[in-house]
């Protein structure tokens, strides 16, 4: 078995891939550098919500929670934060309970708990991906369970930012670990980040999910994406919820 | 729209797409390499067929025809001839039907079919990518129907060989084609593609196709994968089979 995959797609995890791996969901723009940002805010937990009606009702359920997320970028109706990066502040979110759902970003989290079976689940993104390395190189290394890193993609279709960060990941792996392996989808991110370089708010504006953006008056939030390593906090799913995990969590 | 597309996988057929481009399928090992060699090697026509069973019966209603094609890389008993290039000589298929069944290839021309439209469907490989080029840049071009290209990946999963050579096309076309517009999946198998250069049999065979060709002895058919250009024929769809298109065909 290849000890570093790169899922360009959460389709592939339909295929016959193996189970039992470490997981690492990425979705740069927004979902995953957001819920990041919101841990390293303070806040408690996040728990991901399929569709907006899930949503207020997980918030509902939940007393003190803040509901987040967008639909066609946007916060839909009622809720109290939207996706940017930038919507949480420690004075907002700490020690709250963030009800979360996105497009593309919570689908693939839900499809991911799926394909992970026994293995931890974490989100990268750009801000995070030197801790995630960090978290997630014993799995890749030989003798390891195996890590899948499964972008998260855009309405179904491949994502040049979350396969550009998952190539960066895998990239940083194969420098770390001795003996990396590597799939098809891995060693071809490995060779996308490679041409792309390191990541800039304005390469990422020439993306698809960077021009929808801009076309929403939201630009400015790729600035928050395309930060490198300013975070150690790394997302990891524990009870339910996406929380702050330690460095004993691995 | 954007003008050229590329999808990582058939699976993106699925997604919402846009309907009537003009459309390119990719299995450089080895689908598309080996019916690209057949119809230069003087084939009349090839027949996909999904299955097994349904190539069985469609050679047996096709009087003369060859029956070609793999499964786990190999003839599946009682059929003429396999899906490796050297198998179609044109002392074996020169005005011959071929039925033909594969793995991965003939699925995603199945399924490219949907994809198309009234769009022309074509077969790309190493081997005529500068002849496909010039079919399809009217369509690339500002003001054209568009184009996608389809890699045909390996079991639902992202295959690097089909992926070079998509993005090997896609870079041939912004060089070409004033203007010309990518999605987010074009521009990353256009990155891809510079990264790792002109196509190498040895390159190939540290892909998984190319491996698991190792493992069944049949290494020695990358040379002819990894061809750049050394053939002018670009297999087109009509009338339920693919021929070998004049410059007309556009």
């Amino acid at each position: 078995m290849s000890a570093i995959d790169v899922l360009w797609l959460p389709a592939e995890i339909e295929s016959d891939a193996p189970r039992g791996r470490a997981t690492v969901v990425i979705d740069v723009i927004r979902a995953t550098t957001s819920i990041t940002t919101a841990l390293a805010a303070g806040a408690d937990r996040v728990i991901p919500a399929l569709t907006v009606s899930e949503a207020r009702e997980a918030a509902t359920r939940t007393e003190g929670s803040l509901l987040c997320g967008e639909r066609q970028g946007l916060p839909p109706e009622g809720f109290d934060l939207g996706n940017a990066p930038g919507d949480f502040d420690p004075a907002t979110v700490a020690g709250r309970t963030l009800v979360f759902t996105t497009t593309n970003g919570t689908a693939a989290i839900e499809r991911a708990r799926g394909e992970g079976g026994e293995g931890p689940l974490r989100l990268g993104c750009f801000r995070n991906v030197r801790a995630v390395a960090r978290r997630v190189a014993a799995d890749a290394a030989p003798g390891g369970r195996g890590l899948a890193i499964v972008c998260a993609g855009r309405r179904g279709r491949v994502s040049m930012d979350d396969a550009w960060c998952a190539g960066h990941l895998a990239g940083r792996l194969v420098h770390a670990v001795a003996g990396v392996g590597l799939t098809d989808g891995a060693r071809a991110a490995q060779a996308l980040s490679a041409e792309l370089g390191p990541p800039t708010a304005a390469a990422l504006a020439r993306t698809a999910a960077g021009r929808a953006l801009h076309g929403i008056g939201r630009a400015d939030d790729l600035s928050a994406c395309a930060a490198l390593d300013d975070l150690e906090v790394v997302p990891v799913w524990r009870a339910g919820a996406l929380v702050k995990g330690g460095e004993e969590d691995v």
